[in-house]
């Protein structure tokens, strides 16, 4: 297989990381005998610094014409400040619209050896494995008006959404359950919101078609609770973009690894984004001890999603949990009991080594 | 001093609850020589069943003429099929509406004797003490248009603001925040939202009438996560109305007393309206197994926002504690060490006896 892959370092430690997934691709291609070719391009506080906005054109036509993307991380203080078109994030979400990734995936599951660090008691914790599927490119994230009023003394954010873009992420989550644990929980609120209430009528809608699959409603309120209560609770969790911007971010702190999560942002046909959660950690980069495990578990979401190799797939997903499971960690990883702790470069051979 | 109260049970343990607090408040009267005359009316279910609306016009009528409100709770699986309009809970947002009740403060604190029961680690969760200021009558709970597009095929909701709505709640927290630890955390997402960056402009312009308090801002996601790896980092969080929804039930799980947990809503001036942060559980209403304590811990907020009698509110809250420390509790709770289990009325004549 012959695949193009387009590398957006970002800032901070997106650039070593991003090197970690390249060093993994090459060495599935060699065992494989796959063929993938990168271009390198700016995106966030760096495209600002070198191009003066933080999504280039140039970036972006790069991006529509790979067979997938890989991004680092985006952000940092030094753009703090900047006005608001001009900050890195700003590239994070264009692109996501840009190139229409309407599907943001983010697994979230326990590895042994972290889960004492996990704020959470053992017992309340253990066995969690989630997916949050959250829509990506609609919803306050890009509805209009979104604007001052009034002379300053008013403001508005439209939260909109089409029938159409609720169907599909919905259709994704119910084939996200069907290769999983057949429960989808759907997340609204239908008891305030109009456009929670037409969600909730879709997911109805479309239950027949998935007649496998055990569906349940959830107020965002209770799911923010019951998150914390019982995350075995969940299997498949699907939600508009901004309660999954929350619920999500919640969701990755519950099993002590938010280091290690991956995430995976996808379009209608194969086509997908993939980058960690973790952000671009201004303070230790460059300075070779970011973990690389959360990029190199978001290239393996890449191999699955975008180049259908669940084969490959599966095998760096099981050199990260026996590294783990070995007692490698990074500086930012709270492992239990004796470790041996590496930077990102020995990190990333181990995993080279065992693949 | 004479104060008159509205009392609304509303639906499921509402009714039981509420007497508890009327006979806690009438052992206050005669203690301290007060006279607290009293008004039962009909709201949520019970009001859709008497009077064909969640929010009678005379119960409204009766409120506004009150010196301060205590509601039980509303909602039950008799309703839930109810087309949207004959649902409790919009008693609930339009009696906040009519009132003008704008400011919901959820103290969130742990008991010791509940805190084994929280799904966080002990060295987690120890000595969290916050209070979330919820704005609750602006947001998308009340903007327009909020309405069905395109033959059904789109939807849109609207998150409004005004200058001066987001004022009063940011100088309503920083009053708080004045009265407890002097640490203020302004909750947005100003980073999308361009309400949030009016939120956050307006918190930044306040910030010079209150130089005893310490503020910083926060991502809504970053909270979500924050409040589980971090409760104790907060003191007085402050956000807008559904970002405030979200993360109070977040913060109620979190110190494993959420049968514990009273809330007021405040209007400008001192009237308010009180309720537990628990639902209305209708699986053991009627049964004299509701726990009161939230109900009668709302009770003392009102009892110092509404009428100004710290001495009176801190002798229910140090009795409150008492009877935990002593052992009793409810089928709800989950106690440490050995307890005598009580029903509702055993509960309540403790907590008399003690006042
Ligand atoms: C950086 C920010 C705009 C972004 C979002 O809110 O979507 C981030 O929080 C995320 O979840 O990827
Ligand atoms: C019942 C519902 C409309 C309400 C809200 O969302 O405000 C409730 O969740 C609350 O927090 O009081």
């Amino acid at each position: 297989m012959k695949k193009h892959v387009v590398l957006l370092p970002g800032d901070g430690i997106g650039a070593e990381v991003i090197q970690s997934s390249q060093k993994v691709l090459d060495v599935i291609a060699k065992e494989f005998n796959h063929t993938f070719t990168y271009a390198t391009h700016d995106i966030g506080g760096t495209a600002i610094d070198n191009h003066g906005t933080p999504l280039p054109e140039n970036t972006l036509e790069a991006c529509k014409n790979a067979d997938a993307v890989l991004l680092g991380a985006v952000g940092g203080p030094k753009w703090d400040n900047n006005p608001s078109h001009l900050r890195p994030e700003k590239g994070l979400l264009a692109i996501r619209k840009e190139l229409g990734l309407f599907a943001n995936l983010r697994p979230v599951k326990g590895f042994e050896k972290l889960l004492h660090a996990s704020p959470l008691k053992e017992e309340v914790v253990n066995g969690s494995d989630l997916l949050i599927v959250r829509e990506l490119t609609g919803g306050l994230y890009f509805g209009t008006p979104s604007e001052r009023r009034d002379n300053g003394n008013a403001v508005v954010d439209t939260l909109a959404y089409t029938r159409s873009e609720i169907e599909r992420i919905v259709d994704k989550a119910f084939q996200c359950a069907q290769l999983r644990r057949k429960h989808l929980t759907s997340v609204d609120k239908a008891n305030v919101l109009e456009s929670s209430k037409l969600w909730r009528e879709i997911v109805e809608e479309k239950k027949s078609e998935y007649p496998d699959v055990a569906v349940e409603h959830v107020l965002v309120d209770a799911a923010a609770m019951k998150l914390i209560t019982n995350p075995t609770h969940f299997d498949v969790v699907v939600t508009e973009n901004l309660f999954g911007d929350i619920l999500s971010d919640e969701a990755s702190v519950l099993t002590g690894s938010l280091g290690m999560l991956p995430s995976a942002s996808l379009r209608e046909d194969s086509f997908g984004l993939y980058e960690p959660v973790h952000g671009s950690a201004p303070d230790i980069a460059g300075q070779g001890l970011a973990n690389p495990l959360a990029m190199i578990l978001s290239t393996a979401l890449m191999l699955k999603h975008s180049f259908h190799l669940e084969d490959e797939a599966n095998l760096i997903e099981s050199a990260v949990e026996q590294v783990l499971s070995d007692g490698y960690y990074t500086a930012d990883l709270n492992i239990a009991g004796a470790g041996k702790k590496v930077g990102t470069e020995e990190m990333t051979q181990l995993i080279v080594d065992l693949v």
